[in-house]
């Protein structure tokens, strides 16, 4: 049948989020893995640690101590990529269109934020109940109003790259906000194509996307009233998971208080499953769209949705590298999204520490 | 001055290559790193290891062994992502449209080959002298040659993945070359930046780029009479380098053999000033663009190049991770191309090993 000649030949697949493909090849999983191996994040770790920047009460590395915190707890970046004040930039002048054209540089502004998602040390999205979750997403919903009301804040970034492996350099559960004077490359590309998916066919690109995978189910991962998860029919990374609501949700603070507890139920759902995978804590990048806070974007075609990209492919010490090929062509799996839709899928809902 | 406001302020700069944008943020260099540690390569290997796949007269792991090779020697991937023939694809029938543009797939065909740089197991590009080079570039040659006589392969992608940090799984020296039936989408974009830049200008992008770099100088790390090696102005990785003929050479056949010596001593240099960067054999990927293989594709502005894609930022065990902020909204780096490019010019031209 049809599937079984997709888990067989080499294909490409469309992303139409960001009007990009990507090479998948199945029978590249069968190879022997003789690299690099990773070392698995399987440690106990204490609720309190004194030497943690991020645990309540401490002093962080720039000398600012945080405050005895009970929930989640926001401050600004000690090291913010972005600054809301810089020194005065003046471009040179007297260039030929030619080096105007190769050597283009503005200044950016902006406003970086860590959220500590607990105080408890110890724990990850994954280890936290759903009820603890919904604070960590109604902050996020603060400071996504506090973007909208900033004059120079185009858009606002909430991400969380959890473990080492995904360059986090401290294993205290926190997440970040950059806020940017300019929309970002990704999300302006996303918005590009939800507009013209409008434009073209009359409905809302998500939408159709949550309504057929609920419908097809092999790519699902798990799903409630208000939400579904997949591995998406494009995904890049072994792993990779959208989260996103059913109905066209534009913005994370235009979810209603019963759609904030269903958001945190699916994110549980989605982490306990990748934890139990290889029984690790597992390593991602995960990230969330929606409109833009530039006051002057309609928010028309916008659609929320959240993003996990993990690297492991085959164990907690077997990753996928996205290296040669992947940075000078395109893009390559090795595994099906319905293959691993579908181990995702049947792994417990309970985590692998509590069974 | 111009340049101490650039080395202090948060700034995008743009990639007329793949016009794409990447934010650097030059303070953030200062932040003290608390994260993944990486094993740097100061490994001593033998000239020969019995148990490596890849050295002369050794078995694989699919059962072929390997000639008694002296220079380069190339054979088919073993677990080849792209493969000449496989099952015929019946596309789906009756779909909507919304369907149909949400669930693209199409069949990928080509072929992939595995180049061994030299017989020496303990030897890399950084330690081979430029005349043991040559022979590397001429098997690129004829592989390229190779690929525009198969009439359904549109793309040639030469590439190496250095070091495990990078995704390589065998420490002795080789590269790769998929050849596939379609043109992945990065070579797509540079190709259609090259040509609507010609249009713009009358001038060819990457001749006007090595001109003006080279009279600037800053960004320059070793240039000869054909070829020059820059920090490219739109560096995304740290110490990322882009090496060009200075007139344009569509494709890696059209050079000369004198070029070809040049090219040689270039890449030599590069690897040589790598490795003596953090003294570790130092991990990258490496690639190379140029005309496309696609006998109907005209070649009027192809410009062939080779990226150097290099993880590590501060030592040899303190990379960069291109993560949650990078693939969600778009690259960020902490030090300048400037610095990246005045720090590797700087260093010897002999390999600290031969000191
Ligand atoms: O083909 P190799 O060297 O086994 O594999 C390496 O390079 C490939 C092409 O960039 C990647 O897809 C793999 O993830 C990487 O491990
Ligand atoms: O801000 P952190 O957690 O120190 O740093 C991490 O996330 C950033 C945003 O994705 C990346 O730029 C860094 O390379 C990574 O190490």
């Amino acid at each position: 049948d049809e599937d079984s000649v997709i888990n067989d030949i080499s294909q490409r697949r469309y992303n139409p989020l960001t009007d990009s493909w990507v090479l998948v090849s199945p029978h590249r999983a069968k190879r022997p893995w003789q690299g690099q191996q990773e070392v698995p994040d399987k440690s106990t770790r204490p609720p309190y640690d004194a030497k943690c920047y991020l645990c309540p009460r401490n002093t962080r590395a720039e000398g600012a101590k945080n405050d005895d915190y009970k929930s989640t707890y926001v401050f600004m970046n000690d090291f913010a990529a972005l600054k809301e004040e810089q020194p005065a930039y003046t471009p040179p002048t007297n260039r030929s269109p030619q080096e105007s054209h190769l050597f283009q540089l503005e200044p950016v502004t902006g406003k970086c934020y860590v959220i500590c998602f607990s105080p408890r040390h110890d724990l990850t999205l994954a280890q936290m109940p759903p009820k603890d979750i919904e604070p960590v997403i109604r902050t996020w919903q603060t400071i996504y109003k506090e973007a909208v009301s900033l004059a120079n804040i185009a858009h606002c970034q909430i991400f969380e790259n959890k473990g080492a492996m995904m360059g986090c350099s401290n294993p205290h559960p926190h997440g970040q906000v950059w806020m940017s004077s300019l929309v970002p490359e990704e999300p302006a590309k996303e918005r590009a194509a939800l507009y013209k998916y409008y434009n073209e066919h009359g409905t809302h690109m998500l939408e159709d996307y949550a309504a057929i995978e609920s419908k097809k189910k092999q790519r699902v991962v798990f799903e409630n009233d208000a939400f579904i998860a997949v591995v998406p029919f494009w995904a890049v990374w072994p792993y990779e998971v959208l989260v996103l609501p059913r109905r066209r949700v534009a913005r994370i603070s235009d979810l209603t208080p019963d759609e904030v507890s269903a958001f945190a139920q699916i994110i549980s759902q989605v982490t306990v499953r990748y934890d139990n995978l290889f029984s690790c804590s597992f390593p991602y990048s995960m990230g969330i769209h929606q409109a833009c806070t530039d006051a002057s974007m309609d928010d028309n075609c916008d659609h929320l949705h959240m993003h996990f990209y993990p690297p492991l492919l085959r164990s907690a010490t077997v990753r996928k590298f996205l290296v040669g090929f992947e940075l000078m062509a395109m893009p390559q799996r090795d595994i099906t999204a319905e293959i691993a839709a579908g181990t995702l899928r049947t792994l417990s809902a309970v985590h692998y520490l509590d069974e």
